[in-house]
């Protein structure tokens, strides 16, 4: 198999991976943070937990939350949050394309893995 | 501070990070193995079994021992091991110059830790 890059953003504040945008992006899907969590095999606990962290990262808010409590009601992302949905596959798509070169060098270099049908 | 990069090549042999080419980079510089853990405050142990791992995920060892056995003798890197050095920055400089618009994009939205000096 090919090798592929795994990125994160690091902060002060925290770190941005692709863990918590897969969530910001199934809260956009899903309309809920329970939804979100369960599309992503996810426990709820660990869903709010996520969002709180990201949320506290920024100036404002990335997921709003509406009446009907933590459970019960509806979740959306906020301007800033899809903006930041956006510019997170923007920037994996650019670097995955500034290193596609080098990658492809590395995989002919790289030992792979035995074929398992070889007979 | 500003938020950056952090990459990690991601492959069926294994992980290759900023560490592990630190430690082939410090090999080149200090000659031995041992005199690289050192420089890196690195158990020797460690960086043994981090070399052994790199030559296994490779056609080609990354590092070539000389006689004086496991402690003594000197190391260096093979020519495939200079290239994955050279490789891996080129690598990272261009991953990062792709990313820095959207790095400063974020950091204009991301909460600022409160200046230590704030009256």
């Amino acid at each position: 198999m090919a090798s592929r890059l795994r990125l994160r953003i690091v902060h002060d504040q925290g770190v941005i991976g692709p863990g918590k945008v897969a969530l910001l992006k199934a809260i956009r899907d899903t309309g809920s943070i329970s939804g979100a969590a369960r599309s992503m095999d996810m426990a709820f606990r660990r869903a709010w937990f996520l969002i709180e962290t990201m949320n506290k990262m920024f100036h404002e808010p990335l997921v709003r939350t509406s009446v009907g409590g933590r459970e019960g009601g509806g979740a959306e992302l906020t301007p800033l949050g899809v903006e930041v949905v956006e510019r997170y596959y923007a920037l994996e798509e650019a670097t995955r394309a500034a290193a596609a070169p080098h990658l492809e060098w590395l995989d002919g270099k790289l030992a792979q893995a035995a074929p398992e049908d070889t007979p």
